[in-house]
């Protein structure tokens, strides 16, 4: 790759001469559950075969990390850990076999890889890779199970999820990591890297929602908000956007939500008022939300015949979907969606361009921006629902 | 309608002047859970507006009449009651504003009717029918919420799933009548009233299997081996029939199967054995059985990435689906199928000749014949699981 002294790309520099060699940077280290994370200097690895180490340019952060850094199942308790996965960068080196970037490019991690070569990713069906899928059991990478990151006086830093973003310099495989325009607007392409695209995915792949077509959207989040996008982006006829938080309103509102329901203040089951509202129930229903019970009112909500609930939120209760097998000889069909079934890496490239024409809006979503070295704020403002995305520079 | 004398079809002959009149006709009513049938005459008023009453020429025994008999749910027990769901008959008369068919006209019965104008018969996702789909709990006409049957001494009979076929005679709504080709094989197109519709729409509808691919089937009755039936039509390349039954590998492979699992030999779960077997889990599986356990079974059985599972089986159990929604995410879906998808007036009579033209075949199915007179007999062999299905001769 030699030097690279003189590369900038959107006016970020990167830096000369570090391919091959071991980098030293800040990232910032989970050490225990719940416990504020520790901005250190750690050692970064060359990549090794198919893999790229990029450097992080912006990060933000999504309830999946929250979930990991709590700990809440015991699975996911490997520490240290560098958190981290919806992000946007530039590649700094690729590892043997890398043909289809090079230093310099700009890119966007995807927790979701695909490697091109499976059964699965040869199907149209899925969009889940069979090595490179989505494990938040995953702490090390595929190619020889050893982490790419350690500490200062030697001892293995683990990853997450693929990615590993909060850090300086990141090592992935090459399957996860998405190259974009290089006009493109790196901030709004960080929400590329998960939340947005699990929306509008769910919409545009997942759904196919048409035009016409009545949507309601429990929990107005993120990913609630992106899928609000995505219905309005369809010409869906009607939004209805649900959440307790009084204060989701005004940015449903701005996205595009068509009516807003506070189940505090309703008087009656949600899937009634949505059935009385729509003559019978929505076409489709999103649960963002990861609660059992939502997600009974949101499979209620949509009309017998042809409702399709589909579910983004991630459940860690143990309990078993509220559902008898019964309720579903109505018609009424309940999918998850990974990713909004995005294929990353064939079909990233073609959205970035669509948010790029302004046909979908991101300007909405980044709510907050701070310095990395306030990461740890950055955690608090989305554990007391205060952010959407807040935007971490590098 | 006037004097039908003269006329017969396939050579059942049906009667005169009758058009109009209350019949008296041997109906098998039911008049208490489990107990035998009582047949007696029975009167059968002529049909109102939109209705058509038929002259019974075979029927046959599903589980379904044996879940109503026994009065599983407690909201069915309506008695006295005549049962019967799955027949062919030909037309006697029929009521105001019924143009699409005349007396004369072979016919079979669906208990999932088709009204055509309402926005679900309009619509291509689904075949449940605003007015006339299958609803157990109903036991009037839907005209005038009364019964066309009648006890001598002038007490209602209700009726059962928009048919009633355990009569020489019944009133239908004519969205619950299908008018075949009169040159139809009657005995066999008796099959398509229900189990072997459910079976095959089922594979081919629902599930919409391609040619190739691979097929689980639980539960080899008569609606399993329809499934299989629909699956060998299609080309599948592997179609496993599960059955802790060992007699039923004969039938079974008699009609398609290529392996056959008996899970009372198996030193492992279903779904291992089954994934070991097709690299990962079959494409598709049905549950024919209406046991949960044996659902989650068959749900684990299907392929993560494009997994279809097709509920077919009722669930009288109050338990609910055995899964955590997190299972969702791994590209499995479940759904349940109502009458093989079919919308019954539209679809069957082209179905009809695919059985006729040999596309579909159908001689299996039929293992026993008696006359309507040992209908409870027919009843014991299902309810020990000797018979797949029981034809009775009126």
């Amino acid at each position: 790759m030699g030097s690279l002294d003189n590369h900038s790309v959107n006016g970020f520099s990167i830096p000369a001469d570090t391919a091959g060699k071991i980098i030293t940077c800040k990232a910032a280290v989970a050490y225990s559950p719940g416990q504020p994370l520790i901005i250190e200097d750690v050692l970064v690895d060359p990549p090794q075969k198919l893999e790229v180490r990029i450097k992080i340019l912006f990060s933000s952060i999504c309830h999946t990390d929250l979930s990991a850094w709590k700990g809440e199942s015991e699975a996911q308790r490997v520490f240290p850990r560098i958190l981290g996965h919806e992000a946007s960068g530039v590649v700094e080196s690729v590892g043997e076999g890398v043909t289809e970037m090079e230093a310099g490019d700009l890119v966007v991690p995807i927790f979701n890889g695909e490697c091109g070569d499976c059964a699965y990713c040869k199907s149209t069906k899925t969009n889940l890779c069979k090595k490179f899928r989505v494990n938040p059991f995953k702490s090390v990478m595929a190619g020889d199970g050893k982490c790419r990151f350690s500490t200062k006086d030697g001892n293995p830093i683990y990853h997450f999820l693929n990615t590993s973003t909060f850090s300086e310099y990141t090592v992935l495989d090459s399957a996860c990591l998405v190259k974009i325009d290089p006009l493109a607007p790196l901030k709004e392409m960080t929400l590329l890297s998960c939340g947005v695209s699990t929306g509008l995915g769910a919409v545009w792949n997942t759904a196919d929602v048409q035009a016409g077509e009545t949507v309601a959207v429990f929990g107005l989040g993120a990913v609630g908000l992106a899928v609000v996008e995505g219905a309005r982006t369809r010409g869906a006829s009607r939004i209805i956007g649900v959440d307790i938080n009084a204060e989701k309103c005004i940015k449903g509102k701005a996205i595009g939500i068509t009516d807003f329901i506070n189940p505090m203040e309703l008087d009656k089951p949600i899937h009634e008022k949505i059935r009385e509202m729509t003559e019978g129930g929505v076409h489709y229903s999103f649960e963002c939300a990861g609660n059992l019970d939502v997600l009974r009112e949101a499979f209620l909500s949509t009309s017998d015949g042809w409702g399709l609930t589909v579910i983004l939120g991630i459940h860690p209760s143990p309990r078993l979907l509220p559902l008898h097998p019964m309720e579903l000889f109505d018609g009424r069909r309940m999918v998850a969606s990974v990713f909004g079934d995005f294929k990353g890496k064939s079909q990233l490239p073609l959205f970035a361009k669509q948010c790029m024409a302004g046909e979908v809006k991101l300007d909405e979503f980044i709510t907050h921006e701070m310095p990395f070295s306030r990461i740890n704020d950055a955690f608090q403002l989305l554990v007391h629902g205060k952010s959407l995305r807040c935007l971490l520079h590098f």
